[in-house]
């Protein structure tokens, strides 16, 4: 039977890039469904009932959800180029820190920094700093989270190599300094410019647009309140 | 070399007590080091300085947080009695659904409706509804998550079997109704008598009389807002 392997994504979905990403290393090829998120396709409810959210992943009819999950299905899928090292601490090891991305850099970041101002902005900024911190000590003696090259952890923390820059611009303020963590801006730079990811990265006056018109939202909305 | 394994935990939390268990049904021996979290020893603080909190597990020296991670680190540094399935595909739901129970179900419940009174908690009570709703369809023709035996959708969602009628106690309401959540209500039951679950949960009393506290205090600190 011919493998079918399909991508249900949007045009700027951090969470989706991941998984283009990870097929592009891996050499895997899919087909895209591009969905507009404010009307869903039926087959999206269907294949997500649960979070009804891009991406999902549907691999000869079945459906995979939420982006970690979809990346070490792919990774124990098609093992060429290994996303996860072998060796079970470092597994634990980058998934802490793929964990940790979401759950604390990722909140205070967008959450917290860019869709806030004043003083929820203030404070948002002084965690964001600490979550940062930690990523730079990681990235000691490192070209990459994984090493050598681009692993697991690179891609999930991919979105702030493009979008911190994005953030910075909409929200004007510095997040990123380079003397501050002169090796998260290294590898940002690095890691952004790297062919596969470049190529695959959407137009930055789009984000730019798309960006700035999600915070006046929210910070409308958090005026109204 | 001797292997060295040490379990930082508490004696309530019920993300310490997933490792527990796998270690317990693993067979493994490790050594317990109990925290209090109000004064946490500087080993808690050296071995997990980005969270601060329990379980870690250290082997040989090296340390683990965030009990999902540790629970992928047992199973596959112990791999006898596999706690996640074989094939790629079940591996991917398993990871999905305990997320699921964290994201979704742990913080409904807890965070909404327990820690909560009036139109917030009703709120809350509808979203725990429907998060219910989903692990009770997962049930269907299975005895656990994980199928015939206990496994790590098992475990990660562990605390729900013996918490729910603790909440339902301390709050006095009724979440999981025997006749709405019939294989959920069998599965609490069924997982709760489980020899090594049953052996290693804290005494009820002392739990109902933590987490009266815990609500006591979150609704008089809402109060005083």
């Amino acid at each position: 039977m011919a493998e079918e392997l399909k991508l249900f994504r949007t045009w700027s979905s951090v969470f989706a890039l991941r998984i283009v990403w990870a097929l592009k290393i891996k050499g895997v090829e899919y087909e895209t469904i591009f969905e507009d998120l404010s009307n869903k396709s039926p087959s999206l409810l269907q294949y997500n009932p649960v979070h009804k959210k891009v991406p999902v992943l549907v691999h000869n009819g079945k459906p995979i959800a939420e982006s970690l999950v979809i990346l070490e299905y792919i990774d124990e899928t098609w093992r060429e180029t290994p996303l996860l090292p072998e060796d079970p601490y470092e597994r634990a090891m980058a998934r802490f820190w793929a964990k940790f991305g979401d759950d604390k850099v990722l909140t205070s970041i967008v959450w917290g920094v860019f869709f806030k101002e004043g003083k929820e902005q203030e404070e948002a900024m002084l965690e964001a700093m600490e979550h940062l911190q930690f990523l730079e000590d990681e990235l000691k003696g490192k070209r990459f989270f994984g090493g050598e090259r681009i692993g697991f952890v690179d891609l999930a923390l991919g979105w702030l190599a493009n979008m911190i820059s994005i953030f910075e611009e909409v929200a004007g303020l510095k997040m990123v300094d380079e003397d501050k963590f002169p090796l998260l801006a290294a590898w940002m730079q690095e890691f952004a410019d790297s062919p596969i990811i470049k190529d695959n990265w959407p137009p930055r006056d789009k984000m730019i647009a798309k960006f700035q018109a999600l915070r006046d939202a929210k910070l409308a909305a958090a005026a109204s309140k």
